[in-house]
């Protein structure tokens, strides 16, 4: 596979030109209005695993939006590797903070990225990370170096909870049958230090709303005599942390596993500048759960953040009104053995628990996953550090995540296998945020580093 | 004014015709979507002014939305009196919860109108309030009655704060001077049993803006680690008041009247079930302020609420986002000897110290007023008193109201007069909320005692 980084730099440009192409389709799953281009992105990333060689591509509905399967089975005996991403992108709003539009992909150099970031919703999560293993695929088959099988399961509701996958892949253990998964939908520490997230948060995320009177009241007339309920839901939610930035729902911590001493010194020795985080942020200090550092409270902790707030009259001007209702989007970062779906019931008991008199409350939970760890020991793991060491010059540090891949725990589940995180994204990449972008530097290193995972982890396989 | 009853069965219909034109017209002075709209009205407003016998009118700029002046002066040794009314309207959202369209005016019949009350925004509030006042000025005209000299000022700002009324009161004060205000902008107990109010409450109204991260964040990288701008609003505002409803802002109630239990017990006497008003609002209790009875809290007593708050991903479906900015509008109904000037830089400094390293705070004063005291043994009152008796045979209750119009206490610093609140509106008319409506026995009764309040106010002049 010496001829990678010249197959890469020939077709460089058309690697770009093509993911622009795709970046430019609004596949926003969250938001009906998208139905359609989220249907041609399905149908577009299809054409592109038909072209990058794959035997097989399909498109299976679901009752969301479809998945894309393909596949190139070169001889059953080899191993297979099943890829996984997602072609849906994040809502782009607030669309006033973007310097570009969102699916106007643009390349801009920064500080970080002096060779040019693809500027676009979904350049990294997951669109750029996704098309990476298209064009490795690509380079495989197009020199006749596959040494191994490879079947693709990209799907089209990651964004929002990939409800229609596990029953897909409930119902597909057979055509999904595989002896690694590899996804590339998270990030790495630099571009100078490559990391592999080794652990992944769960989540649970629903929906609250508050409910006092009947309709919208002057609050000249009733205000201080009924439950407001917008008042309500703020002294409710406050009370969800302690005044150390515990969380109260009874029994939410039951079945965190608790790192050792040993295992939280380990951790501390990546690199990190407080310093720095703080003035990447503009933020004066941190903040958080009491007796824990910034790397762990967003990793090896679980968390419950506001993801939206809103009630009332949000409009310009002044309006004098108590609103009858008032909702927020709430979701939970769980860690290994926290179980979603208990911790969403421990959250719905006790939220409608704490409602006063002169409200109703109602929680909807919207969707949630388990969390993960992939022990540094596994081949797939040793394949892809393989790799990484190759093309970076580096040997990769194993890091736990924050985010969720809700997924992950499904597939090993059900499928019996093991999932390798090989990210090649920066913190600094703004996903989910205004001004999402990808470094073409990343974009073609993940292209030159996954042909590697294929090969270390086929050897490896023996 | 013997005639005043057949005057007003003869124009029924053209009362109610022109006063639905009126109401058409989507005068929202909050949103600037609306402007043309707004100053349409204003010159609706001036055409039937004259129409109804002014000499003079005239629609005086402000820097804001303009005044309509209006007047007919007909003996100068004659007291004079100073109608003051809004042409502006409350935006109508949400505009799903409408039974009608807020400006399609339509009369329907209601359990407590059984003649009918006409559904529309500004129907009560304060269009349909203030064209009593220019129906009964036609009815005083056109059949030579007219007792006095009366001068009209019609905002179009009401809703948003009356910011232009102050220094237009102030520059305009010979053109303005009068011996009694009359003000027809709130409601009555009943219609079988009249009240004035005789108090009105203060009023300061802020937003509130939290910033953290410089952009929002992806919340499983970021969550738990920084300061999320929603959780801590939510933290801010619920401490906002402690255990017992108090509001815990250091100096807040420092200068609040306190009435004695003889007044409170005379208040108490007014007719109340507070089963009724727990079904008319459909909630299972009451809540407010400890130590204080329902309708003491919505008059004696100062409040803070919350009327609208934002922040984060409010869409269909989930977003898993730590937002940069949560944003809050909230507003204190203050009562007599409360500065909302000193009220609202108590706020700000409190709300700005209470702010956790980690985001920083901004706080906007919108707008305010203080509130208002009229003594039941001035003979404005006592002219209302007597023309309310005379119109519906029961001498009307007077009454603390719960809401505010800042511009009240202005007017007795500036031009040295009281106020007289005649209102015909019902607690029950929805101002401010979907489905707003005035009754048609109250607007043509209201036409119907103004006339009398001109007579009985010059007699005791005398």
């Amino acid at each position: 596979m010496n001829d990678i980084k010249n197959y890469i730099e020939e077709n460089k440009d058309r690697f770009l030109n093509e993911l622009i192409d795709l970046l430019k389709i609004p596949s926003i799953s969250a938001d009906s209005a998208y139905a359609g281009d989220v249907a041609k992105t399905a149908e577009a990333v299809k054409v592109s695993l038909e072209k990058a060689g794959c035997d097989t591509v399909e498109i299976c509905e679901t009752e969301g939006y479809p998945i894309v399967y393909g596949e190139k089975i070169i001889n059953e005996s080899l191993p297979t590797i099943l890829v996984y991403g997602h072609y849906d992108v994040q809502p782009a709003d607030p669309l006033e903070l973007w310097t570009s539009g969102p699916f106007d992909p643009i390349i801009k150099k920064t500080d970080l990225h002096p060779e040019g970031a693809i500027f676009a919703r979904g350049a990294c999560d997951d669109k750029g990370q996704m098309y990476m293993h298209v064009k490795a695929l690509e380079y495989l088959t197009s020199t006749n170096q596959l040494p191994c099988n490879v079947k693709f399961m990209i799907e089209g509701e990651e964004e929002v909870g990939s409800v229609n996958l596990g029953p897909f892949v409930k119902n597909n253990r057979e055509k999904l049958k595989n002896d690694v998964i590899l996804i590339s939908d998270t990030g790495m520490i630099s571009n100078s230090q490559p990391s592999i997230t080794t652990g992944l948060r769960g989540l649970s995320y629903v929906e609250v709303e508050v409910t006092g009177p009947n309709r919208d009241l002057h609050s000249g007339l009733y205000g201080g005599a009924v439950a407001n309920p917008i008042n309500v839901l703020t002294k409710m939610i406050a009370s969800l942390h302690d005044e150390n930035n515990h969380i109260t729902i009874p029994g939410f911590y039951d079945k965190v596993e608790e790192l050792s001493r040993e295992e939280r010194d380990e951790m501390a020795k990546a690199p990190f500048s407080l310093e720095e985080y703080k003035k990447a942020l503009d933020i004066d200090a941190v903040y958080g759960e009491e007796g824990y550092t910034t790397n762990e409270r967003n990793s090896i902790r679980p968390t419950l953040d506001v993801n939206g707030i809103w009630g009332g009259y949000i409009g310009e001007g002044a309006k004098t009104v108590i609103a009858s209702k008032a909702y927020a989007k709430i979701s939970m970062r769980l860690v290994p053995n926290q179980d979603w779906k208990e911790i969403t019931d421990l959250f719905v008991k006790h939220f409608e628990g704490i409602a006063p008199a002169g409200v109703t409350v109602k929680v909807t939970p919207h969707h949630g996953g388990q969390g993960y760890v992939t022990p540094t020991d596994n081949i797939g793991y040793q394949a892809a550090s393989k790799a990484y060491e190759d093309t970076f010059g580096v040997k990769p540090i194993p890091q736990r995540g924050g985010g969720s891949i809700p997924i992950v725990a499904l597939f090993e589940e059900e499928l019996k296998s093991k999932t390798i995180l090989m990210g090649f994204g920066l913190d600094s990449d703004a996903i989910h945020s205004p001004n999402e972008h990808f470094g073409v530097f990343n974009y073609l290193k993940g292209i030159e580093t996954i042909p590697l995972f294929y090969k270390y982890f086929t050897e490896l396989s023996k």
